[in-house]
């Protein structure tokens, strides 16, 4: 079926405080995180892929940091993309974050 | 920059009760659809692409038709992706719903 229910869904969990959700087809990727252990008082270590993305910030707040740019803080409803291969990473300002990362070429790391 | 603020950013007005915001880079696009005009007593029309594409249901509930699939009633959480070249379309179960769809390649038809 090419939908998922969230509720029928359970969601791998990447870490304490990270669970993820993934649906794909063909060459894209649509990737539903929910971070719960916020706020931090430090972002996460910069990262860079190969693949671009897009990010919709669907609840809480962060700042999106990217290499070149300024910090940006973005709550519910904002949006970001990240050009291949340019290091970004987020802080979480609220307890609870949900992000909708997509991304092309699939990322198979998330496999 | 590599943000779009919904606060700062026009809608783009498709028609009454339907606007979009869109970012996109590379090969991959993100649309913000909010709808305003629901519910629906009818599905829209049937259209299809040659264009993968991801939905993420950031608010509201819909009916989701994709051929060769059972009608699936969708709510905010919830995803579905849709082949290329399948036909599919939504019915708006609540007033307003916030879709975020993302396609790759780009839809050269929205820009």
């Amino acid at each position: 079926m090419p939908v998922l229910k969230f509720d029928e869904i359970e969601a791998e969990m990447v870490r304490p405080g990270l669970e993820r959700k993934i649906i794909h087809t063909g060459n894209l990727m649509t990737v539903l995180i929910d971070f719960t252990d916020g706020p931090w008082e430090e972002k996460e270590p910069p990262h860079s892929h190969p693949h671009v993305q897009t990010s919709y910030v669907a609840a809480g707040e962060v700042i999106f940091y990217c290499e070149g740019e300024p910090d940006q803080h973005l709550k519910a409803g904002d949006m970001f993309y990240v050009f291949p291969n340019k290091k970004h990473t987020v802080k979480l300002v609220t307890k609870h974050v949900r992000l909708i990362d997509s991304f092309s070429p699939l990322r198979e790391d998330f496999l």
